[in-house]
């Protein structure tokens, strides 16, 4: 395992690389002398100068992209908090497997790879509005999963999950930590009517109240209150950092897996951009309180990393303007002080 | 050429097809049976069905996708507003040709052909302060030019531009239909200073004056005071509307080229989409007049059809998941109604 106990992983947010400031700067400067004026490709400049920050590389590389979908079942779904059954967590995983879902079209136009990573799905967390979720051991081992799925090679992660009745997951987590009530988190999902929608809220306030004593400890809440794909999630993060991959967020689930470490160090997400807001409700809240900047708004919902995975595409492009332009002097461009 | 005289045009827009809504409505219905809840896939599920009524196929296909950047040189440039010399539209184009800008790079990853196509720049039009910038012949060779640059067995097209000083151009084109002023409509284009920005609002402000006899005709204003890039990118929007392919429109100065059209014939960029919004201050109001919703909000603003290049990405993902996903029935996944 990577970490015994949540203080080791306390003391592994306190001593994370930084990526490298110095390749961040050349990259900023060869982005001065290509062929536009100075700022004209808005973001794609900006995250190719963060690539080449993190990548360690002044001209950053996307040969191997990994997209990490991690699936769970939660406890919670008895609540009555899903317009879907908990077994089609585990229906989707095959679909994943056999290509069917959105996320396989994605991949493949992307040219990245896909890893599914279905965790314990027959042995869903506890209901976490009358117990713990999950046990220190249960999370630990969550978390190890997700580190163990990022390869140390990957150029670029992006991070998705699927688990029926997560997004209420997602929305207790972010009332715990953030604040804000129920009504500020829980939104449709995949989309409940208003009834389901009461039973969200009231879930979520039944598990504030049940798990008061520790609601200032995030490691604890991410416990008690999470699931396995959302601390799985947070597992591959923190691998992507130690070993510098630059990071792609997906929509409010995965979002909301990062809040507690977010909680726990200032700066930990400096790796990750978000993909995506999606069109659940608490996730445009939820990328301000991060200081995250979406990528891409298109009234997505999906999860499954499809968000992160289109906006992958972005990336491409903003690596292929930054290796491929000419420069001015070397196309024969006037510049504006010539 | 196509049209003979601007009465031609007016009678072309009032006989136009409008897409194919039964097969609309049959791509809609396949969405409906994907393995996503419903709607999960916002704009992409749209996109799939915007382009599967214009394309008139159940399956859309971007097999041929074409961009096409259309260049001009502007009379206005002796005003001084432009942060470059009018000498770079034409090193630009070279630049183009060589494989060396931002929509080589773009297009490439797209996999899309890349037609440039300069007109006349060495007789730029005339200074819009002062004359027409066109007379009609001028302006029907320029929309001819447009015209015949759409391939007609191509499945998407893309328009951009080059052309030092055409957000001047554009900005004269917005303020004379849609009203609002110089201040409304100027902003910094390729990055003048603030002396530079006064020199182009007084530029429009002249113009607006000097043309004020002919401002209730969207094709007399469309040749006065436009270019000869902004006419070939009406006429390309026209034949692409003849032969229902659809259509991604670049930013500020593209969109503005499509004005006189807008004005002409309600619908008539049913088979437009706007790639993205830039960061050129005008084309978010630009675009709200003409009620379209950009599919990236980049802070781009390089022009020569990025944005729109960009935007293809979203296509073949919209695409890729429309035609490759598994049904609920195929796939063995329980839905809500299960």
């Amino acid at each position: 395992m990577q970490f015994d106990s949540l203080d080791d992983i306390r003391t592994f947010c306190r001593n994370l690389p930084a990526g490298d400031e110095r390749i961040a700067a050349a990259a900023a400067l060869r982005q001065q002398g290509l062929t536009k004026p100075p700022g004209s490709l808005g973001r794609l400049e900006e995250l190719a100068i963060w690539l080449a920050r993190w990548q360690c590389r002044e001209l950053p590389q996307l040969d191997r992209v990994t997209i990490a979908v991690f699936a769970g079942n939660h406890g919670v779904a008895v609540r009555g908090v899903s317009a879907y059954p908990p077994a089609v967590t585990e229906q989707m995983v095959a679909n994943f497997t056999a290509g069917g879902a959105a996320i396989n079209q994605i991949a493949g136009l992307a040219g990245a790879e896909l890893l599914t990573v279905p965790i314990e799905l027959d042995r869903p967390t506890r209901d976490f509005t009358s117990a713990p979720a999950m046990d220190a051991d249960d999370f630990l081992s969550a978390i190890d999963v997700g580190y163990r799925t990022v390869p140390p090679d990957c150029d670029l992660l992006a991070v998705g999950e699927m688990g029926i009745a997560n997004t209420t997951t997602a929305a207790a987590l972010c009332a715990a930590l953030l604040g804000g009530g129920p009504a500020r988190w829980a939104g449709r999902g995949t989309g409940v009517d208003d009834a389901g929608l009461a039973r969200k809220r009231a879930a979520i306030e039944a598990a504030l109240d049940r798990h008061r004593s520790i609601l200032g400890d995030p490691l604890a809440v991410a416990a008690a209150m999470g699931g396995r794909e959302l601390a799985a999630i947070a597992g591959a993060i923190l691998a992507a950092r130690r070993r510098q991959i630059p990071v792609l967020l997906d929509g409010f689930v995965a979002t909301a897996a990062v809040v507690p470490l977010a909680c726990l160090e200032r700066g930990i997400l400096d790796h990750c951009r978000a993909g995506h807001v999606s069109a659940e409700s608490g996730h445009r809240a939820l990328l301000r309180e991060l200081g995250l900047d979406p990528l891409l708004d298109l009234n997505m919902r999906l999860g499954e990393a499809s968000g992160a995975g289109v906006a992958t595409l972005l990336l491409r492009a903003a690596v292929a303007c930054h290796a491929g332009m000419a420069t001015f002097s070397g196309a024969g461009v006037s510049n504006t002080d010539q």
